[in-house]
């Protein structure tokens, strides 16, 4: 397994980033491809003892910003290390690949060197959100902004429930479509025509949810609108982040309270282990031909490290042909219902 | 002031409802008009020691169910709870009223009864979010599921404003634009339309603002459509609920944990108490024809009393009168440059 990883991307890159890939090749049975400024990542890595039998350096001239326009991305820096991971992955020089740069200008330069999947329409940034049991994979966050009709939001009920079964390992995933009612007669004129594709596709369809859904539990995939997706995941951690301060702020008031929080310490963080984002590996690129993920801007070295195990995974379950395969069945049984029709 | 009081709507009334009622007569000087079945308010008013000048029960037949279909509701029940208190504002009988009952409904009542502000297309629901330093409001919240134009979000927005103002007093509240990013260039279509309408509107427009300034602080008025207003108030709650699940789990696994956990609790309480919808009084219907507000399903008497509080001041402080000014001004600005260009 050869996972290529893009050196450069992240907030705190190339440093988290090199770390994390001696990690995991340590801990996996996976070689990896450090794509980026050789001379930097030469010095980064002689501060670890790297196998350096599974780890290669390949070399890319250009950064990509992490605030850079990907049109202008794409345009002018061909040379970029997200373009030459890119690359590796189209001519079959690695299996999947990792970034946690920039995550538009690694949208747009993998679809356009690897290409969608047969018969998709629409590629979908997935997130993976820690729930009150384990986790649900929210789709579209950002790929599509506000313009996704029925038949797309089909594409990513397909997409999420085949990777929530094969990477995330849930045997028959409850896939809801995000309303604003649980009746099938509440949405938006979207919804409500997506509502019978959905019911109509060989997945677990549970219906409409709503958006307390997302985290507690009762629902493995949920699908929307990347407008609203990406909105909602920005408002999980701006509460999250906000009822942490807020419980700081009372709690460093009274020395009583500091101190009976230095007592649950040990709780707390084995709770903010279940809720770090870096656990869990970041966020998969659906409807490309290849095996991408993205990791959050801010990976530590742990954060990378996991990222690198779950591309793997994403590669070795097969995800990419097993949505081509499902999204053929769906369109044969279309047909097939077209025919009795006439 | 006279407040009318939807005694039959809400979780747990009329009890809750009518003990939030005596309260709000006790401690403010207003008068309320307990709307509902009279002998089972008349019972549960005896518990309390009311000021009968200042409550006065007002006869309805019939009660709207918290699931109930709100056109169902509209044709049926002409002499529900809500119609009647709908009527009494219609009147003049009333100068407010307040439901937490159905909100579906109680929209669509007050609507038919009352009609629409001059000059304005869309109601809309707002809520008040707590956030990291004070409260924000955010709307629409569902009175349109998904099919806002730029000019309803605009509407949104002058109404957001004049409420926050008037109501919440805030001096010159900051007013965002939900977006899927601070750039003027990133947004759905809709949104991009919108920007340049609020950015001339006689408003301290902000420009786009994400998730999660609903919550941190940075934005008194938060605008988006109605489907995603509503998702997102549920995304508040679920999270919000999960993390303090998750918490209380892993505390509970250890006596330590817990005895420090009851150290911390004045602070967790000042905490909760900062973060409690019923501090805030429940979420204004803004564009009809009179002061409504609908107070959370499960309010408790305090909510119901502070939602008493709340819409009292939407009344005294004219903010209907002052979003009917500003659509004007609005328009007559708008003809102002359509002239100037012919």
């Amino acid at each position: 397994m050869r996972i290529a990883v893009d050196a450069m991307g992240g907030d705190y890159a190339p440093d988290v980033v090199v770390e994390g890939a001696v990690l995991a090749t340590q801990e996996y049975d996976i070689n990896v491809l450090l794509v980026g400024q050789k001379e930097v990542i030469e010095e980064k890595l002689s501060k670890y003892s790297p196998n350096r039998d599974k780890i290669e350096i390949i070399s890319a001239s250009q950064v990509i910003a992490m605030a850079e326009s990907p049109t202008e991305a794409i345009r002018k820096k061909k040379d970029s290390s997200l373009a030459v991971a890119a690359r590796l992955l189209k001519n079959n020089e690695a299996d999947a690949m990792v970034s946690a740069g920039n995550t538009a200008a690694a949208l747009a330069i993998s679809r356009s060197i690897l290409g969608k999947l047969k018969g998709l329409a629409r590629p979908a940034i997935a997130t993976i959100v820690p729930n009150a049991v384990d986790v649900t994979i929210l789709l579209d966050v950002g790929a599509n902004a506000g313009n996704c009709g029925p038949e797309h939001l089909l594409e990513f009920a397909v997409m999420g429930e085949v990777y929530a079964r094969n990477v995330l390992g849930k045997s028959a995933p409850r896939v809801g479509l995000l309303s604003v009612g649980e009746e099938q007669s509440k949405g938006s004129a979207i919804t409500l025509e997506a509502f019978p594709l959905l019911k109509n596709a060989p997945i677990n369809f549970v219906g409409n949810v709503e958006g307390r859904d997302i985290v507690n539990g009762t629902t493995d995939v949920v699908v929307c609108d990347g407008f609203v997706g990406n909105v909602i995941i920005k408002v999980i951690e701006g509460v999250a982040d906000t009822i942490f301060q807020l419980m700081r702020f009372e709690v460093n008031k009274s020395r009583l309270a500091q101190f009976g929080f230095l007592l649950a310490m040990p709780a707390i963080r084995k709770f903010k282990k279940r809720v770090d984002y870096s656990e869990y590996g970041g966020a998969p690129l659906l409807g490309l031909n290849g095996a991408c993920i993205i990791g959050h801007g801010k990976s530590n070295a742990k954060a990378i490290k996991n990222a690198i195990r779950v591309a793997s995974e994403f590669f070795s379950h097969n995800v990419n042909a097993h949505i081509e395969q499902n999204l053929e069945n769906i369109k044969l049984k279309q047909e097939t219902l077209n025919n009795d029709i006439v």
